[in-house]
């Protein structure tokens, strides 16, 4: 049994985290992902509070037809002090043989421990995506596209956008 | 879709956990489990990690057919305050209907939201034992018959009873 | 001017407290009510929020005919960290001249930092107060004697005799 | 009886909030004034410790003839996470009726846990006032006829200037 | 260059912290000696704050002629959660080679993480000896004999019996 | 007995630190070097943990043949409440007489609290020398001559300037 680990904020869950976990589970039989900066909601870099990123996540899986059960979600809170963030990564989740990311920083913390790491292609424009969807809502510009549509419905359920430019108002 | 949050420490998990989980998902769609004082370890009281505890309970719902992905498991570290604690479950957590407890300050605080909250029978004596089976485990009498067979396994391979001593030699 | 500060938790407000504030008003222009431990409710040592600490305070404040204007209420958590304490104090007050106490670790404290400490002649016997009244409130004793009928009377309305009850059930 | 919050960081203390304040007083019996980021002090965007605050608000308070009675002054630490602030504030503070504020993530903060927020029509232009305020203290233009006359004599008492000029002088 | 590490919290340094510092600087270049929970002070557990732990360690290695070069000093906080407390330890401290301690829970958390953990005799005796001398303190028993006479006159230097006495009044 | 105290990051450690920690030694006994913003590392404005900090400092002094006897290190981390960080440090460090610093916010706090500080004449120099250092890391160009060969030749070890390269890859 090979387990993977996959961490990002999904602020919100887009196509390029998709793609990442789609190739992660080709080479994995469980994958975890860990919701970074858990704590945090109502900002521009993170809209979504972890439940609401949870309700994202499991939506679009399944309108994709993973199979929710090879998925352990572990939502893990910002604490500041990178040289510790791995082993708060290692406490909360279930053990793991290999991490999947192309984030420098992740990579070289995960590496400092000793962790295989390997490169998800989509990655870094995939970081880059979050920003841009964020800035397309508000601006209203079309982002519906840069995500799973159970995604998009779902944030207009909660009326996302609408909070997005609340609170950035004094971006406006 | 009825939602229910169940919330448990689960050090370690077992047939009193099972009875309540099974309870609540007679009445509900989805169950939130909420493992709480997900950061401790090492411990007499909590002496396993929030990632051994998922390792725990995954291996227990499918050992007794529960379908995986109806579950949404959920840390949620104790921030020592309980005014603000059902709050950070409500940002942690997808939204919920009801709560599953027995456990009277658990009720209190949810009530004092608003929340329904409905008893499961066996959660008192559940809570009785959580402590009972680490008792055992330091007495070295035989406690495996107290938890679902897959739990019993994985603590005896992560040598979990070995560990409980360790950390309370000083209570010889 | 001179501004004395005198430090309780007030859980709940008591005789004991009145006495030592009348005697430090005697003395002083202003006085600063320290709420300590302001983090903490729902316990027993602690089961009353500092909101509904602040509305006891006033009231009984106002019962007795001590005029607000002279009284300025500050919360301050716990820091767990006694040699920052004071500076905390310090940091979140106004400034004071003369502080009340009869608690000895309070005394030690503001001394180590050159501080004036008097006595409050009850203080002591506060602290036992306070403990005593939740004890009654426990045991379905009467309480009411103990403290101004502003406070009795508020505790009645948001049924906090109940609630100490039902968050210290596991000790019937 | 009817009690209204109000949400500023007073650094200073000015004539926006001044009208805020009077604009709830007309409307409710008494008001709570949350002094937010109470833990901060000696920064441009905080040079202030909150006991500094608490004398100016009263000493303005008391040149402007408003009863200090119907005034509550609650110290609310930032907490960083702003899905439970609401839940914090709620802690430490009175039950109140109404919310007074025109900044936008304050208002849908209140909103999403259900109470009435209320326009200070005044409030968005005194954020930028408190900014404009500290940056002619840095380059030693006239500030005094943005605030109340005591608040200006305090704050030349305890050379308030000289602080935040000392404290920003990098940015010279 | 090998370098050992030991833990204690010196509470204060006695004859036992001595041994166990020279047994291990037999076998290694230098030794960093941890002072665990750094933060607290002013109570029974942890009467001196690590200000104080630092002179009397200097004190005594010195009036013992050990070579203070050798000798890394680290205060390292309590931070409540043992599963990534060695992560922190290795943060703050120099590379280590091996860890000197026979408490169970502080061998079983390095040896987690994979660090060759010796037995000093002498430690498990030291723990009770650090509680022996406070409780002395406590009932006005001779105590100077098992400490180094340069500790002994520090505490006396600083009235540092007296102050355990203060902070303990209530359990006179 | 004269005891002076110098407050730096020393990401890293350069001849602007050493030239202060001389002027500083002329006229004290002893030099407590605190390490400040001490939990942080593997960001662009603290690249190194506090461990690296400590090897960096004391082969640095050890290279310049400064009496390691005399130095006392204290790690402090950054508690974000500047009105009760010299609290913090007198709690952390063995008493001290003169503070030793140019940077304006650290004058102002010691001053504050009573502390007689006496300006370093290259510190400001230096804090832009850190800065620098960093810079030039970034940007292939040569560092080595700012400071001590002993720390470039312990940041070549760790290899240093690669994790700087990798965990600022965003800002390429």
């Amino acid at each position: 049994m090979r387990r993977g680990l996959f961490v990002g904020r999904f602020q919100p869950f887009h196509y390029g985290h998709l793609a990442s976990i789609k190739q992660a589970l080709e080479e994995c039989d469980e994958l975890i992902i860990v919701i970074g900066s858990a704590q945090y909601s109502h900002t521009f870099e993170n809209p979504f509070t972890t439940g609401e990123r949870i309700e994202m996540i499991r939506a679009a899986l399944l309108e994709e037809g993973i199979d929710l059960k090879k998925i352990v979600l572990v939502p893990v809170p910002d604490i500041g002090e990178h040289s510790i963030w791995v082993s708060k990564v290692k406490s909360l989740c279930p053990s793991f043989d290999v991490v999947y990311t192309n984030n420098s920083l992740v990579r070289r913390l995960f590496e400092e421990e000793g962790f295989q790491v390997k490169s998800t292609e989509l990655y870094r424009r995939d970081l880059e995506m979050g920003t841009a969807i964020r800035e397309r809502m508000l601006r209203r510009e079309p982002w519906e596209e840069l995500v799973p549509k159970s995604v998009a419905d779902y944030i207009k359920k909660i009326r996302g956008v609408e909070r997005l430019r609340e609170i950035c108002r004094k971006t406006d």
